[in-house]
């Protein structure tokens, strides 16, 4: 059971924006600000490294539209693009998705993310574990 | 003049974690989380509006391979993916980038963010004019 794959199969109703052979794009029902989407592959795939390169495309680009569509018809200046990958990173439902949310000026909205810096040695570190 | 045009051009060292003809992955060095990598087109576009598809099928590609070796090699159990679109929506350099940010347990980050519901008729509404 997964809701996402319901939206896909049509048991749930959803505010579709457009979809094609491999992606649904739909607006979400509890939008964190006016024309929130949700662009997922119809696939059942739990997150980026399930994925098929040939889906991530089409979500990519799928993406790419919906924010042209919500600039251009929405008069919406700007947005955040975000998919929490993994539950720990605040993945609610186990189907890749990824949010597209509208910015308006003065939207209370916040997003401050504390930053650090690393300490001496502490990146090349990082990057010799990373390419071992 | 642009920061990470410069850093494409080796102007600027960062740490980079890998790259291609069109993409470049390294590490933000005022890093939310260990291991928080940028992944950009070496191409200078502003946004997801000015990126071509070419470039965005790499960029996507890339933000599925770091994200593997974040999980494989460095034992993060989940990620954000984020690209803020325009200033209004937090981009600080006006170059397509996209964070990828490992989450840890108790890692204190929060990115609790408002939900509201639509009121009736409001979302058929923005749907009439998306594809209008």
């Amino acid at each position: 059971m997964c809701i996402f794959c319901d939206i896909v199969e049509g048991k749930i109703p959803v505010q579709k924006i457009f979809e094609n052979d491999l992606v649904l794009v739909f607006l979400d029902h509890r939008p964190i600000n006016t024309g929130h989407a949700l662009v997922i592959p119809k696939t059942h795939y739990a997150n980026l490294e399930e994925v098929s390169e040939e889906a991530l495309i089409a979500v990519a680009l799928a993406i790419k539209k919906i924010g042209g569509l919500l600039k251009t018809k929405l008069a919406v200046p700007g947005y955040n693009v975000c998919e929490n990958n993994d539950g720990i990173a605040g993945q609610e439902v186990p189907h890749l998705h990824f949010h597209v949310i509208p910015r308006q000026e003065n939207d209370g909205i916040s997003h401050q993310w504390p930053h650090r810096e690393y300490n001496p040695g502490e990146a090349e570190e990082i990057i010799k574990k990373l390419l071992t």
